[in-house]
């Protein structure tokens, strides 16, 4: 068959069949999916160009109009994670040497910045300490000073559990002439978003949060000003895969093969819209913020301090200041390795400052609030300074 | 919680639950996944730095080296689908300005031209008829004219069934100081596949045909003159979700946070290459090959014409070409809304001409192969010119 060549068997393993463990995911993401999602992930695949695919599709893309409360035609999920879609709002607007205005509040920010500048674009940024957002005045003079051609800011910080108010905002990018693009990554299905109120031209998120399905497709969308820019672009552009422009055939009515769509993960995709939809907006935002304030409230019980200020917190994600003399991490491997619960750490500026909890779609529940509070309550003394006894055994990784 | 805004029920539907049928799918691909792949991925996630999940990252790591035949240390699924793979194959290595040969003898051998051009390459092809292969002659002949930093070209080309002869290829390129591309798509795990053998510097696969996993992954790998021409870059990678200098830092031994990876879809992947693993390489190739045989033999018995010369017919993907006065789209819809078989049409130089017909992973077996053929034999006939009475009755699509 080969004759030429002997197969080497230097990497060839024999392994178990997978055995990873039940977590109960309450960190910054991903978040557990709901089990009729991953019911929906294991059915067989159809082809990408079957028509029931395409009636899938159809679907997926109307229900991710009610998510993002959006009339928008180009809605699709991207056959990447949220990066991807974050990257795609980029790629396909911009041109190289448009001014591109970010605010950054966080690390999210910071990652469109770096993205812009990859598409040759003039970067120019405005800042905030991580755990504070832009009032409309910080936002007006900027707008004023730079007159960018696009606005990209971040709706949920996951890295910092700032809320962007976004009232507002819309407008003065109309006045100013400027597109508004929003990361709705942490905000999506759990926070109200209602981005045609806004005026919001793109915006993204991802599967893994708001959504309740696991991580692997990016929510993309693009109103009719964002894509009068794609269509007025001077050349290509300079990502195929991510092309809206070619999405577009494959999306819209001619159903032109672009790439093997990830037949599964929209399967997922279906049913978390599915019962989104089922439960209702209102519903579901209402439960994360209820969920969310009796976390809040039962921290503050236990002396602990929120990083973010009340009218701005994120009700998806908490930032949780990590107490003088803690070890953040050793706490978090506890309950990881002990409980099979993840809580993240800090990223970026708060890198071992606070815990990020989320209580995220499926995962905002009383119960599970519940739980995490009583692990605090009862097992992170055992982590403060000077506690020699009762601290429970350290597991191995 | 908003009260200036109201919820807008437009795009509100009230779907049932999932239910696509269970179809076999014969086509171009995806292909049908493993059982067991299926299980695998309708687990719980778990954190994309959980220290178990970065256990399963380096076993999927090592069994994709043993499927490519190659000791590359970047080796990762790209979180995305082939195509995603492909564009990071050239987004990591291209500098504005390279010249770049692709050899192009099909659809995918011009997407390749077309992805270079976009990181603004200087792109010069060659090209065969669709349905032939190029020879060493003309490959040197071209990298003597050229003299290009990257040869691309597609071992297996899905459009036509073609599998290009690979021995002696690397060394050409070596000799003319430029790296090797190879699109394995369609051979990965169905087809001998030595890269280092070979001396291929880049190459990328999917998951969804012969590692019998859905799609939504990217096979993606590079070897050390393909690394040192990255790392000797004059600016970023213009592309940050397939950026190779940031995913080796996450896939790496940093675990640096890059993007938030699609969990589930990896614990498919680590349980289609474990099957791979368990069943040895030249078993699975051998059995693609003779189910492969049977199946060109059982055509060739209806008096059907392959479209492939048999030197260069490709294992995994077969085109028939259509008979004359054939309406080869009504006989596809026919298998798939009455006996739910997936085989596919021609794409590109090809529409219209051939069908293409795939055996790839799970679904290269015996009682797949006979099956069609009895399909082909009782139902084509209905479908021939002047044929009237017999021919089953259209279902409505």
């Amino acid at each position: 068959m080969s004759a030429l060549h002997t197969v080497n068997n230097a990497h060839r393993r024999a392994l178990g069949p997978i055995a990873t463990p039940d977590r109960l995911l309450l960190g910054p993401g991903p978040s557990n999916a709901h089990p009729t999602v991953l019911q929906a992930l294991s059915r067989n695949p159809i082809g990408h160009l079957d028509p029931l695919y395409v009636e899938l599709m159809g679907e997926v893309q109307e229900l991710l109009r009610y998510a993002w409360q959006t009339d928008n035609r180009l809605t699709i999920p991207m056959s990447g994670t949220g990066s991807a879609a974050m990257e795609a709002a980029l790629a396909n607007t911009l041109e190289p040497g448009d001014k591109v205005l970010i605010a950054v509040k966080g690390y999210f920010g910071l990652r469109l910045a770096d993205m812009a500048g990859r598409y040759r674009a003039d970067v120019v940024t405005i800042e905030r300490p991580w755990g504070e957002a832009f009032t409309l005045e910080e936002i007006e003079a900027a707008l004023r000073e730079h007159r960018p051609a696009i606005l990209g800011m971040v709706h949920a910080e996951t890295s910092t559990g700032i809320l962007q108010p976004m009232e507002g905002v819309g407008e003065l990018c109309r006045q100013y002439g400027c597109l508004l693009l929003l990361d709705t990554v942490t905000s999506l299905g759990a926070v109200p978003v209602h981005l045609d109120d806004w005026q919001v031209d793109l915006a993204y998120s991802c599967s893994q949060k708001g959504l309740s399905c696991p991580p692997g497709l990016g929510p993309f969308t693009m109103g009719p000003r964002a894509e009068a820019k794609m269509e007025a672009r001077r050349g290509k552009v300079p990502n195929w895969y991510l092309d809206v422009t070619l999405l577009n055939q494959y999306w819209g009515t001619d159903r032109v093969y672009h790439h093997t769509a990830p037949v599964n993960m929209n399967f997922g995709m279906r049913e978390a819209l599915r019962l989104l939809a089922e439960e209702g907006l209102e519903h579901a935002w209402a439960r994360h913020r209820r969920n969310a304030e009796s976390l809040w409230a039962g921290l503050e019980a236990l002396g602990l301090e929120l990083h973010a200020p009340e009218h701005l917190r994120l009700p998806t994600l908490t930032t949780v200041r990590i107490p003088e003399g803690v070890d953040g991490k050793a706490f978090t491997l506890h309950l990881l390795n002990k409980h099979g619960i993840e809580v993240g750490g800090g990223l970026g500026a708060l890198a071992g400052k606070v815990w990020r909890i989320g209580l995220m779609g499926y995962n905002s529940r009383a119960e599970n609030v519940e739980l995490l509070l009583e692990l605090f309550r009862t097992e992170l003394p055992a982590f403060r300074p000077g506690a020699q006894t009762g601290r429970p055994a350290a597991v191995a990784v």
